[in-house]
């Protein structure tokens, strides 16, 4: 795969194939955008049909073309694309955008299509860009290399975030709207479409490198190669790039309906939000988000830690405020002592000396009040970033305090920002003033505090990493259990699945199969009353459905009875099912039931999962992943997030639950998935007794489903 | 109180109590803003310090005035307003603003100072709007009369659009924000401050009674006569006026420490939403939800159901849309074989005949696809309303667009709306003949799709409250319970509350209580093995924590043992607790245990609060609320909007629950809460359990808190 993307977005030659003169055209655009917004570089139609096209000499095909140029656009009908792009490939052309729609989008047909496109690519090496883009902007370089009502808009400011997007027409309207007034300045924006050639993910990639990008902007439906997200997150992070993902297709119900039990639960959704968690990636939903956190981060300045103080002229907005940044994760400053000393000094006696402090509506009678409670704010060493919400503050007063603002924000690196919500035209000077030393500022304090929150989420995600990176996942090799493993097709059952766990340190019931009456009562006086006794078969997945289990067994005379029900019972359920025997296990008594679970999703690779008893993950959905490998702090997370933890933290006068145990579970079960990966496609544990604190874990039930030999 | 509020908006004479000649100061600023903005009446402006202001005649004080002025405006230190404020009412001064700060919201002296007010405004039946607010705005007609920032703007366009907020400069912020272009024309906005005379539901109930108001906005943090919410709420939707509600304050950590046990999951927050819900009140979180909803508004038509349908020139900004439309609350509709069979006919093979239909950017080229679609798709009776998503599509195109939109959209009743993300100066002719036919359009689908969502939800709102007038309340009146109850301050412990209960009609527990071993193994013999036991006190309210309690017993000998050791156990709790005896109780087996209560607000009055098992509760809070009475199809509702509701539903196997008898439960708890509101504070049944379809409800334990006398 070519990744000299810096060719693609600043080619020296563009060649338009199938060029038309007819300019209002989706084949007449392209040429006329190039050279209306000052390409630089050598343009060649390509169309037999004409002799020139807006004044450039038109050709008759690629081969006559006098020199290979550097990009190539494809205008033609669907049906004719391959054999264009083949000579596009003998020409040595590095990088093709196709235009083109009637691709996999419409059928087995274009599927064929659109299949015969990526083996020229391969075989030529060339970049393909699409098919069904709209093409590329590089507004730096003026490279308008596309079609759309976007491109007839005269200039875009030019800066540093760099964009990829698969939808074509939208994408190019969020540049649009996101760069209006006081927005995002682009650097580069490129539409992927149906992706055969270069993806979404190389573009990040090719954008961490860049040296002028300082924000990266993704807009995906759906990555095709998901599990390179974590490591080019990663890198990003490194690279201290922020990436604003919007990820849109949250609810599509197919997509649902396709996934079974577990991967219910972990439907594609919940591993993207896994990936971004995890790489410290921001999701975004709405145009304002990207625009809001892009103007954030052009601050500089990352806060230290999450405790935010507010300065307001209004009350109402310091509520509000309040209200996004707490539910955002940040927390309220406690001013120190001798903070709220120096504010009672000068601020109104009706006025608030807490956070958020209160300067009140005096600020129009005496405007050191603002200077003087920002220095002791931005003073206090318990205070990590500061807002300043100015209601419609304008006019002279307005420009006098930005410059009040910018002077202190210029001697502390806690980040500094407003809620200020007078017109543009109202207050025209304080915010150039602001914008020129990168203060950043909002109309609402619900934005404002939105931004806060993404940065200090961004801030917080990079010190979890940087700490996890001096953890060591745990590796656990077990050669002998991917043999076993291997070729194996049907479920692996409750008591070989959890002699899986057990080989991973992963604690499990006592127990053991019994293949007669006999036996079981022989195992009953081993293990001690009461038991459990289960039938093992690879053909009953589902043992309690099926009648095939029973609990609480106390006596001799209850285990004899209930052996000879369970067997009756799974023969009944599957008169052909294989029995393998009959499981006696201990009873486990108190604890709390936990899921623990393993997906191998075949875009993102192995997930760990964790839930509460069937019915919270199963009903309520409060579960939570992570890509593997999961480290012990990372496991740890995974227990905290989730809305029933109080459950396993001593809620309600319960015992406080072992999460220590339980995490080092997560850890050897993540070390599981990383080791099997090729072998295992799905693993549940259901239920895993978390026992109270110091008493350990113990899986109850498993079922290992094996990956298909591909 | 003073209801006569045209008069407070449309003052034919206003008195400036302590004007000032700076003209920026704030007792400086409204003379001048009503003087600059035109008004039309007579101004007095009081100040014993100045022969004029602003070339007016100033009067040294409200005595001397030559009339009495219909407002008077109260501009000094608080320590001087109460005289000030008694002056007024000495000359028949019907309303008075008082801008100044400086009483509750300062602690107890300003309490003291601000109960003064209070009486001096009854007593001369003043209306008082304040202290520590900034004033009104009566756009329509010019009538300027407040300070602050956004009142030195030229002008806003006046419209239909009233609001009420209690913050003053965040409030005006506001007004400024969303009327910006092509948002919302307002007619009149006031501020209120502390609120010690006239309430935002008192400008609420006047905004309704107003001819020229259409929409209503209100932005709080609390309202002191909360119960008129539900009233004031019905009223707004017979009157066909939507409210859009802005509450702030949902995070304050100090709201909830002070809340007990239940009263912690019905926090306020929770009843206004109940409030909110009950009465199809639209909540509104931040600016942009405020202008897009009551541009959407503006159409003037409502969906007859929540099925959504979408063309679009871009396939990215379907998917965006349907998230956001799903999300909140509708359907993608299906559109009949006929439709697809016309959509067939014209749009382009690579495009989509399925919601959202993608017409695709062949749109460049032919122009006709979308009047042929949105003609087709308007006819479709499964199409409730119809969302364009035309991209960025601008100049002449734009255009023509704009006039097939409209000319269909004259001849349906369904909502027609567009996301268009062509910047204003790209597409204005296209947006304004929109705007002159009332078409909303939005810059982003979220935005458009956010919209109908909330359009869809007040029209589903008023469905389902007109369906509820039909129902009957369940009415029952028990006197001799009140009887019971009055004077009472001890808890109602379980065997007493449960009798209550089942006067109501709620089914209990079959139980009797033993004061004697003999008794309580006689009364298990009646009642039938296994039984409870459970010793009753006033004193002990949590028996379980007092170990008081024991459960399954199954024989005479475990019950004689168990009843010496609950005894032993809760004197050992509290030696000095008041025992009436051991209630043996019959033990339920099977069913779903779920939690019915009353809470008694202060604010609110009665209301019923619904969830499942006592940890889906209290550590998911995973409840519903309504305010009492509660009909049965408004029990249903509670039921079923619980994210645990699968359980009940027959999630994983489980048997469907008895639904209608816990509807019938609830319905019966209002009748009660009703009934008894002026002797209970709380009421608990906790657990209910929630038997087999057919087979009812039992409270198996209640608890009933009494209302101290007032």
């Amino acid at each position: 795969m070519r990744s000299d993307l810096e060719r693609f977005f600043s080619p020296k030659s563009v060649a338009l194939i199938g060029a038309s003169q007819d300019l209002i055209t989706i084949s007449g655009q392209p040429l006329s955008h190039l050279v209306n917004h000052g390409y630089g570089g050598k343009l060649y139609p390509v169309n037999p049909r004409y002799q020139d096209v807006l004044g450039h000499k038109c050709y008759p095909s690629i081969a006559e073309l006098p020199e290979t140029p550097e990009l190539a656009i494809i205008l033609i009908n669907a049906a004719r694309v391959a054999d264009i792009l083949e000579q596009c490939g003998k020409k040595g052309v590095p990088y093709v955008i196709i235009f083109s729609s009637g691709f996999s989008e419409t059928g087995a047909d274009g599927v064929a299509l659109q299949q015969r496109l990526t083996d020229i690519a391969r075989q030529y090496n060339i970049g393909v860009i699409g098919p069904n883009c709209q093409g590329m902007m590089n507004v730096a370089d003026k490279v308008w290399a596309g079609f759309g009502s976007v491109f007839f808009t005269k200039e875009f400011p030019a800066g540093g975030v760099s964009m990829v997007s698969q939808s074509g027409g939208f994408g190019f309207s969020v540049l649009a709207l996101s760069s209006l007034d006081g927005g995002l300045a682009f650097r580069q924006m490129v539409t992927t479409g149906n992706e055969i050639g270069v993806s979404t993910l190389d573009f990040i990639d090719y954008f961490i490198r860049d040296p002028h990008t300082d924000v990266i902007v993704g807009y995906i439906e759906g990555v095709k190669d998901a599990h390179r997200l974590h490591g080019i997150g990663m890198k990003a992070m490194d690279a201290g790039k922020p990436i604003l993902m919007w990820k849109v297709g949250n609810t599509d119900e197919g997509q649902k309906a396709a996934a079974s039990h577990t991967a219910n639960l972990g439907g594609a959704m919940a591993l993207y939000k896994a990936a971004f968690k995890q790489t410290g990636i921001i999701q975004i939903d709405d145009i304002p988000d990207m625009v809001d956190y892009g103007r954030m981060f052009r601050c500089g300045k990352l806060p230290k830690g999450n405790r935010i103080a507010m300065i307001t002229v209004s009350g109402g907005a310091g509520i509000l405020m309040t209200d996004e940044c707490i539910s955002g994760g940040m927390r309220l400053a406690e001013l120190a002592p001798a903070t709220v000393e120096k504010l009672r000094a000068f601020v109104p006696s009706y006025g608030s000396l807490g956070n958020p402090v209160d300067v009140t509506a005096s600020i129009f009678n005496d405007l050191a009040l603002i200077r003087q409670a920002l220095q002791a704010i931005v003073d206090d060493p318990g205070v990590d970033c500061v807002a300043l919400l100015n209601a419609s503050l304008q006019g002279e007063i307005a420009t006098k305090i930005a410059a009040e603002i910018i002077a202190i924000a210029r001697k502390t690196d806690k980040p500094i920002a407003c809620a200020w919500s007078a017109r543009d035209v109202m207050a025209k000077d304080a915010y150039a003033a602001l914008d020129e030393a990168r203060i950043p500022h909002y109309k609402s304090p619900v934005r404002c505090g939105r931004a806060f929150a993404a940065i200090s989420g961004y801030a917080e995600a990079k010190r979890r990493i940087a700490a996890q990176r001096n953890e060591q996942p745990a590796v656990i090799e077990k050669n002998h259990i991917k043999q076993i493993l291997t070729n194996r097709t049907a479920d692996v059952t409750e008591f070989e699945a959890k002699k899986v766990l057990a080989e991973y340190g992963i604690p499990v019931t006592q127990e053991a199969l019994a293949t007669t009456r006999e036996q079981a009562l022989a195992l009953a006086k081993k293990i001690g009353y009461p038991v459990a006794i289960k039938v093992q078969s690879p053909d009953i997945s589902h043992k309690t459905e099926a009648k095939a289990v029973k609990l609480g067994l106390s006596s001799d005379a209850e285990l004899a009875a209930a052996y000879d029900d369970v067997l009756a019972n799974a023969k009944a359920y599957n008169a052909r099912a294989q029995l393998d025997g009959v499981l006696v296990q201990e009873m486990l008594r108190g604890g709390t039931e936990a899921i623990l679970g393993i997906t191998n999703d075949p875009l993102f690779g192995s997930a760990v999962m964790f839930g509460l008893g069937g019915i919270f993950a199963e009903i309520m959905k409060d579960v939570s992943f992570r890509l593997a490998p999961v480290t012990p702090s990372m496991a740890h997370e995974m227990i905290t997030e989730i809305k029933g933890y109080p459950l396993l933290a001593g809620a309600r006068g319960r015992a406080h639950a072992d999460v220590d145990a339980l995490a080092d579970a997560i850890v050897k079960l993540s070390a599981l998935a990383v080791d099997l990966k090729d072998h295992v496609a799905e693993l549940d544990i259901n239920p895993l007794f978390v026992m109270d604190r110091g008493k350990g874990v113990k899986a109850a039930d498993a079922l290992i489903k094996p990956k298909a030999k591909s």
